[in-house]
Order: C-alpha cells, then structure tokens, then sequence
C-alpha cells in the first residue's frame, strides 16, 4: 500500500480480508470528515489514495459518482460522507458523537445543510479570486458564514457544547483551509472582526486529538490549491 | 384556517397550543414527502400553504432557507423534507418505516442521493421542454434513472421489499408527477419499455393508503405546471 495516489490504469490494491479500506484523497475537506471520525472512534483502516482527474477505473465501480470518501469492508461500500460517517457511527458504538435528542439531531442536520451554502459561497470565491468580482464573492462567503457563527455563539465551545459531536467533524474541514486562503492568496474568508466564534471555534478544533491526527498545515493547502489552480493537481504533494 | 396559500402581507394564523402544523404547498412535491409521513404514521396535524413567489414575511422567519415543509410544535421548527421525516419518525415510534439494518439504511441514504441527479435532471428539462434540446434533455432524464430501476428490480415490490419504507415515501412524489408530463406536455420522463420497473412501482405506490390521501391526479399537475410555466403561478389551483 502506497500513500501515492492511483491513477487511471494503476492496479487494483487487493482487499485484505476483513480489514476496514477507505477510499481517500489526502487533501479532500469531505474525506477529512471521514478520516476525522475515524481517528476519533479508534478504528483500524487503511487508505487507498485516489487521483481525482484520472481516477482508476475500478474506483469508478465502487462509487459511481467517482467522490471520495468511499468505505468498503467485507464487499459492503458506502460513499458520500455525512452517509460514512453515520454508517461508522452505527456500526461501532465506541465514542458516540450523535446527539441522543431527536430535536437535536434534527437542528444539527439544518446547521449542515446551513452550512452547504457556505461551501458553495467558498468554492465560487476560490474559483473568482483573481476576477473583478472576487470582493462580491468574498462578502458572500461571509454571508453565509453568519448562521453558523450564530450557533457556536449559542452552543459553547463545540457545536456538541461541551465536547465536539459529529456536527464539528462534518463542518471543519472547510474551516481548516481557510488560513491559507488567508495568507497564500491575500483573501480572507473568515475575518475575526466579523466572526469571531467561528475563528475561535477552529483553533478549539485543533485541539482535538482526531482532528489533529488528520490536519495538513496551511503552507501545504496553499501548495495544493496553487496545483489545482495550475491545471496540474499535484495529489502527492509533500510526499 | 384556510387552504388557500398565505401571501406576503398576510396576518399571521395563531398556532393552536399542543398542535403540530405543517407549512406546505398543495402541489410541492417535498412537502408531499411530509404529508405522506404524516398519514402514514396518522399524526393529527394542521396545514399552513404557502404562496411560495411572495412568501409571507413570517414564513420566513421560520424557514430563513424559505421552502416547504417545514415543521412547527411547542416553539421547535424543523425543515428539509428528508430531515422532517426523520425526525417524525424519531419522536411517533409507530407504523415505524426506517429500516432497521445499518448497512440498509447507509444504501438508502444513497439512492436517495442518486436520486438527486434525478430530480436536477426532471426540472432542468420541464424548462427546456420548449427548447431545441428538448429530447437530449429528456434523454438525461432517462440515464438518470437508471440506477433506481435497477435498485428497484433488485428489491422487490417496493424499495422497502415487501412494504413501503421512508425511501419509497422520499422517492415519490416527483414520479406522480411524470403521468402529467407525459400527457399534458407530451413528454414521456419515464418510458414504459426503458424503465418498466420503475413504472410498476410507481402504480403500486398509488395504491399505499398514505400516498393515496396525498395524491392530486395528473390533470392537476399539468394545470400547475402550465400556470407555474407562464409566470403566474396559480396556488390555489381546484379550490
């Protein structure tokens, strides 16, 4: 098992009997979620790094939308990752993070979908950095970002309260790559006059043992996105 | 309380101590995920339709997203169709419709966002129905489906198996509406000979005594449709 992405043509890695595989790419916000969750509950996997412009053939046969996360175990699949990580939550029962309050639950799954708004406001940003309208899309990213500062504001430290609850696992990884857009592209997302909570709310995130097990440095976002922006993805960066 | 839609400017309908209410929309087909939920659990309920083009101003302070369903009981507001569902079978444990396999409920959860290539697919093409792309539009339609004629073909009666499952309440009503498209815009979504399964399911779903109480009939949604098509759209449509 390489950490190296496969790409279209590689060879399918054989499956190890009875050993959790997760479908991966090191830099992805939405994987992250999954290997967060992961980390958090202590379960054992491991990691088959995808090339998401020339993806392998056989990955395209375990997801058909060709997204990661993807888990497979025992000829099981699952993919989409708020699916992967309730999938994992059900199925080890070990450091549960789902709110037992129905309404709870409930309110935390609008805060999500809150919360799409602002990825969609965060990659229609990073795509007009350099256009005439790259401040309207800025300010729209800020925007979308009030609901959620609202929230922390009335939940504590964590979107769980007091401890981090699947919410936070779901939300951060977008958040995480926010310094760099701040200092490698001279754009900030999440300014802390504005919104303070969220900011603070991250730095807690660091914290946390799981999330800190699947953190890539600011620099290394940078590099990323600059290889994304290139044409040229550079998916094994720093490796 | 009155069936007819609340516009903006509309006074307010007092809530009724104890009562849960719904905000709809007759002809919305995710609030039709609701209704259904609601009669098939027999949750007493009142209904609040909304003018969905000028919203009531207080509508949107329940929903600042501004869709239907949403949920009001005891100050608790939930919206999203898929997330009030859950959360009505969360808090009313009879006539439950939620499987009870983890692995059945993560596949699920799945279709259901394969489905939203679907549902992206069907109203991309009823505004090009009058397009030069008219037929490539449909055709996107058709491959969208394919993967849900096969699930159903492998699951039996039902998406459920045997009986109708949150799935099948969640899948339907954007498929009641295609008997409308097909015969009041001569535009078949859903031919017999490519998706036979998927047809049979959706004449199976129509004799469900939840979905039933829910229906409207193919004539109505075309006068919908054609009254949504021309600018003014007509929410009171058959009262």
């Amino acid at each position: 098992m390489t950490e190296k992405a496969y790409i279209k043509g590689s060879a399918f890695p054989p499956l190890v009997d009875g050993k959790l595989r997760l479908y991966s790419m090191r830099l992805c916000p939405y994987a992250q979620r999954t290997r967060i969750m992961l980390a958090h509950k202590k379960i054992p996997y491991e990691t088959v790094n995808i090339n998401l412009k020339e993806k392998p053939e056989w990955f395209l046969e375990k997801n058909p939308l060709g997204m990661v996360p993807v888990l497979e175990h025992d000829g099981k699949i699952v993919y989409e990752s708020a699916i992967c990580n309730e999938y994992l939550e059900d199925i080890h029962k070990q450091n549960s993070v789902t709110p037992t309050d129905p309404y709870r639950r409930a309110r935390d799954k609008m805060l999500l979908e809150m919360n799409s708004k602002f990825t969609t406001a965060y990659y229609k940003a990073l795509r007009g950095l350099k256009g005439e309208d790259a401040n309207s899309l800025i300010e729209a990213v800020h925007a979308s970002l009030v609901p959620l500062e609202k929230a922390i504001g009335e939940r504590g430290n964590f979107y769980g309260g007091d401890k981090p609850s699947m919410l936070d696992f779901l939300l951060y990884p977008h958040y995480e790559r926010i310094e760099g857009i701040r200092t490698g592209f001279h754009a900030d997302f999440m300014p802390m006059d504005k919104l303070p909570k969220l900011n603070a709310w991250v730095s807690r995130m660091q914290t946390v043992p799981a999330v800190k097990e699947t953190m890539f440095d600011a620099q290394t976002h940078i590099d990323f996105y600059k290889s994304y922006g290139s044409g040229k993805t550079d998916y094994d960066i720093g490796l």
